[in-house]
């Protein structure tokens, strides 16, 4: 296969070389927003003069026949023809002859790189952001079931207060809820169109770049020829923006580990969610759970890939950029498919509520309601107060008791310089729902509140679903 | 030193242990915002009935003493007492005594820290906005001055494009615009206040956390508590900020270090902005370019670091967030004299104009004029006539010329199938300041698009420079 | 002050650039290095005739002094000097004169640079080594005890065998083991001495370099000027080898979390190495395992700095290097904590023994057990004996017991095709003690097989801490 | 297809999750060591007498022919058995039947995986240190050719000093003999056998370890069976390896790609080793050394994301680390192709030794020579020749003019103080052969030196090559 650029060059180029340099086995990937492309292109060239009307037609048709081949898989990809650009270029010359050459006027394969990846990050990161919808939603569904479902609300991984499990999920689909406002803002921030930059400095043909750009769904033309075919910021922040997903993922993955373990028992997962060990015929292991974790090493390292690549670059464009697709490709394949399963996986889960609540009469979850008890009946600081029911909390745990399970007599002795009647009521203050319930500020854990931030939460969804961006 | 929540504990803490847990060596840093926060926070609960006028008072009082003792440098930070809430506070029941100890109430550290932190990071994100803004400006006025400074555009670098040197840092302007862009977006992702979301499950007493976001400048509080406390988006999200911030330095560097070089020689950097060596007299280093470049390195270290701290932690507040400070702070530090310095190195650059317009010379910049030309001359298709371009420069190559300097005899031998009247032509179309004011598209580098772009930056930095975000 | 290189420089560096450049604040970190490295030269510059006897007493009795001051903080480091280098030297020179000026003859700050954190990095490398042969010596003596304490070991979280603790921690060990090895293998790679490389290109002076590397304790000089000022490895190396130390103190970290919650209580934890909540009196938390679990966070972005840094640096010496040092001081400074306070807190955890205990009959652990007696009592294949013990399994959860809880009955109700006699012996099978010392094989759990790989360990500490690097 | 473990599973795995869970897809790459495993698995069996000489050879002739169904792309894999290893254990069974179900008498997946994956990373260091022996052969042949070929010696990107090519040249093999240095360590430490190790806690069975590490070429069995299952550091010590590999070469790639621009010239790379432009028939680029710079992104990536995979994982086996394959898999294939193109590369450069001459009277190169030559001449310090020649370079910068260009009138004007005798002699001093050759230390840059280094650099191969590791 001759190279189109080849008219300078006398030797032939190395087999090695050849797969080395060429980016078609992971670029074939964009091939649908080449085409789009490169008809918007041909559109603009035939309105502009540039090309016949005649010339564009038979473009469009050979582009749109070309598209048919390759998902018939009827598409030959020549490893020679080093890129995706140029391997439907060359099919296209072979379908029509001249005119198929023509669609390359006012243009530089440099510009229909940047082109084509920026319209498969945006389209990406719409499909995200439409998964991350999906899985609040499903989120948003179980938490209203369990607004009055007791659990040990934890830090340190240490019991802390009780609190309800609607308003524990509510806290990761604020995480989501972040996730979608940055994927909103990459959008809008890279929403521009670098077509017609040709090779770093623009075009001499008298081409309407508006006119694509509108066409193309972008805000409007880049500014700056090459900026636009040197950046890759809009790769980076979607790189970015995976990688918080990730996160995030990662640290309700890890919750859902712990949730399933013999000492917690929170959850059961649905056999159809777990998988055995080959060896040891009793496990249930949490697999998925496991993977959703784990996924978070590549997204990062696809992260820290394109910063390396990018460091240090001189404009405009070098070749160490064609290296910023594959990394890309690998995390929104990953992130798409964990956010499928991690929707599912939330699905076939059943919460253990006697567990949970079991688990809530450890740890002595009301001692802060019993410290902020004497602030408010004893008129003393809050520091006074955490200090005595600091003495209480040793107490019960020197008799191997929670403070829940303390009488009168106990507090009695624990206190001697509280008034009793003040100590009856403090017995009451320990139960756990009257604890959870009476955290009622905006943003609070008690079951109002909870359904408070829900119906907030369904609102956003409402009016994220709606938007078209 | 007395612990405040030393009421449960037998034993005396280790010396190194106290050490390594505290956090005071860093978080002093952000004293402005602890206090500022307390102050809100106790006006708010004077506003509540829940510490009466007087209580508030002392508080107030209290606080702006410290405030002062710190800056004075009469402030004594005890490691022993862990971080600068504790410090303050101690501090505060010291010099107040029982109305001290009420300015805890209805709040916990977690709440203190995701709120001191948060409100320094926005703080930052505006200060370094500013210095790119400057920088933008300062880069602005030096592209006013080059719009017809001819200068060698390259891709891969290699000669490709006569352009000028205002189009070319007309393209790192555009990187800042994006960043400040990046910068604006997170600001407001991020703009919501935690405080009052105690230690995780929110407050049992009547709080008003709409009235402390709104004095504090923020948007409005946050939704949730418990993802408040462990929330570190806006932490991870100004890493990445400056990231990209330290990535476009880099290559800016990289340029100017590249120009600096006895074999370009494009710039001669002033004395008071280069150093010399130790041992060899001559040396006139780019010191001040290599360390802006190789900032990224710790700048991207730093981001990595609190992903991999965040990675998997379960809710809420886990100690290990702890570790988010201290590299935020240096990657701020480090950025904010960074621009600082780009800005003075920039201001103390000298263009060689000759030496650009001389390597312009080198390397057939105009080859692809005459590539555009036989397209419309000959009515051929461009890989026609890039083909037969790339046979031109072939010949000139193996002559030891530039293209710029064949003649019409030249042409004639090279491309005999050519009519001569078109090649006479075509030498008219190798003049370089032709070439470069060809490309007139929109984005392209002819001076007069390059005049066009600077304007739409100068629109854009005046509504950046008026708007109070 | 004069800078020592400012012959050809008219303008003064202003103050910001100056500390910009300066890379005093942290490399007097190295003053004794530099002392070292200097007194040496000294030596050898008069050895070879290039200074006379009584300039080298001049330099060894300045530079003495200069160290006295140091360390007395009674020097005064002046941050237009740049760096340590300058700041001695400039010293040097003000208390002895002219002999001063000849201590750089021969030599130059790259070089010097690059002997000092060599110097330093070695140093380091044996340390920490130290600090890991203490934790393993620690850890070892906590296993001795434990071999015969049963404990629930775990893949996936999830209960798989009854194992004993003091297995587990050799788990533990054998990763340190790993690390010290990297470390004596980093040593002896990076163990070359790079002074006499001058700037780039080695000195015309008659200088003895093997004479110069002996006294300082490597093993030969470097083999290429060129490399040994611009090499980082011996820096990298160091970083991947306190990541990985980093890395498994964050795996062994998680646990001590794990077995410090409510739900597992495998452990106590001193009050002495536990932290209390300013909110929640009774919290407990253990806060000094999350600390060093975080600490992977910025040792591994320390690593991620540097190796951006150098990356595409072209030879040789670039001050983007000066940029190797702040990173690995700070890991070196966390690990080196680390691994103190680690050791400080196995010796202040409490095993819970009974807890153990009792969570080992949770999770069918002899499951497997069960199935090995199925494959040699029935003679039948492994997948088949899993799958028998499979059901068995399935007929204990369905029924709320663990498979220890079964008795003849049930077995013959769920295996009607399997002979009485044989589940009579499957019975005995279940118990788990019998199960843990059932696995015998070279590197197994029984408490046989455990103290032969404490065994193992214990020479191999002593070999270690026998062996003088 | 039934699981092997779907004994107490009711449900059937949905689909995605087969594939989510599902390795099949890249560790099908490990079939050889699978098979190699599982046959001395078998053989040991056998010997032990825990399976009949019968099954042992049935588990051999099927194992072949699977080996050879898989060679032969007659093998399908299906992805619902997980991976690798059920699909060959899976095809076995079908094969031979129940001598099939007894090869996983006595071993576990975890082992499986564990011991797999070590045979390939250390078959994979192996290949890698042969890649980079050749390498390192083809540089030192063609650093034999340069001894004498003089070129500017770089600081800074600054001219600094004369050296020669080969002596630069062999900088970069003393990096690649650190890397092959470093993979021996790996390879020693690393080099302990896992099989055996059974899911985590040892087998009941009479195995023998220490017969199956032999046969596999270990040196030993691992100690504890807990850390083998669940140990990567042999994956991350070799992703760290690689990426110094690719470190070194993407700096030996930025100044490849330097010297091939136009202002340097110091290289032309044959068309076989060159691309060209579809829009700019004139360029010729360096697109090899670019993506060759650009790989250290996906190679630094790979480690942070495995680092970041294990990071707080606790023990045993967890499912995150099926993520250790696909990324070193990965980077093995690109240095495997970095390597042998780089060496390609090198091949098909011409060093243009007159322009490398012309850049040398550039920058005043001998300057150093000159302060050298004041200080042994005029019997000063070195502080003080540094300062004077400082001054006549200022001179000659001033002048438009190298050092080297000036004559004796120039000198006394500038330097009246010192007598004329000795600046007649300081004139020959600047003579650039003379400069590199005065450069005799041991490592330093003189024909003779570098001869040196070559010859040490040779030996050094010679004993690489010979050793069997």
């Amino acid at each position: 296969m001759q190279k189109l650029w080849g008219g300078r060059f006398a030797e032939k180029t190395a087999c090695l070389l050849e797969y080395f340099n060429s980016s078609l086995s992971f670029d074939k990937e964009l091939y649908q927003e080449d085409i789009q492309g490169s008809m918007i292109h041909a559109e603009m060239l035939a309105k502009q003069g540039i090309i016949t009307q005649k010339e564009y037609e038979d473009i469009i048709k050979g582009l749109a026949q070309i598209k048919q081949e390759i998902e018939d898989g009827a598409f030959s990809f020549d490893i020679s023809l080093e890129d995706i650009h140029m391997a439907i270029e060359t099919r296209l010359i072979a379908l029509i002859g001249d005119s198929g050459k023509k669609l390359h006027t006012a243009r530089s394969r440099n510009d229909q790189v940047a082109l084509d990846f920026r319209i498969y990050v945006l389209k990406n990161n719409i499909l995200i952001k439409k998964l991350l919808l999906d899985v609040a939603k499903t989120m948003l569904d179980i938490a209203q079931e369990h607004t009055e479902t007791l659990m040990p609300g934890m830090t340190h991984l240490q019991h802390a207060q009780p609190i309800n499990l609607a308003y524990h999920l509510v806290a990761y689909i604020c995480m989501f809820k972040r996730d979608i406002q940055r994927l909103n803002d990459d959008y809008k921030r890279n929403n521009y169109c670098p077509l017609g930059s040709a090779a770093l400095a623009g075009s001499p043909h008298n081409i309407d770049r508006h006119f694509v750009a509108e066409k193309l769904g972008f805000i409007a033309p880049s500014i700056n020829a090459m900026d636009s075919v040197s950046d890759r910021d809009f790769v980076l922040d979607f790189h970015y923006s995976l990688s918080m997903i990730a996160l995030h993922i990662s640290r309700l993955a890890e919750e859902l580990i712990l949730w399933n373990s013999s000492e917690f028992s929170f959850i059961t997962i649905n056999d159809s969610h777990a998988t055995g060990s080959s060896i040891m015929p009793q496990k249930k292991n949490p697999d998925i759970a496991e993977l959703l974790r784990g996924k978070s090493g590549r997204v990062f390292g696809n992260l820290v890939a394109l910063l390396v690549v990018m460091k240090g670059l001189p404009l405009a464009y070098n070749k160490d950029t064609q290296e910023d697709k594959e990394g890309l490709i690998d995390s929104i394949a990953h992130i798409n498919m964990a956010l499928k399963i991690l929707k599912s996986l939330l699905l076939n889960i059943t919460f253990n509520k006697d567990n949970m609540l079991q688990m809530c009469k450890k740890g002595h979850l009301s001692a802060t309601d019993l410290a902020d008890f004497f602030v408010s009946a004893l008129q003393i600081p809050f520091r006074e107060a955490h200090h005595i029911t600091g003495t209480i909390v040793a107490y019960a745990e020197k008799n191997h008791r929670d403070i829940t399970e303390l009488n009168l007599e106990d507090l009695c002795k624990i206190c001697p310089q509280i008034p009793q009647q003040f100590l009856q009521k403090a017995l009451k203050v320990l139960d756990l729902k009257h604890s959870m319930n009476s955290r009622q500020s905006f943003g609070g854990t008690s079951t109002k509140t909870t359904q408070e931030q829900i119906n907030i939460l369904k609102q956003w969804l409402k009016e994220e679903e709606s938007c078209h961006l």
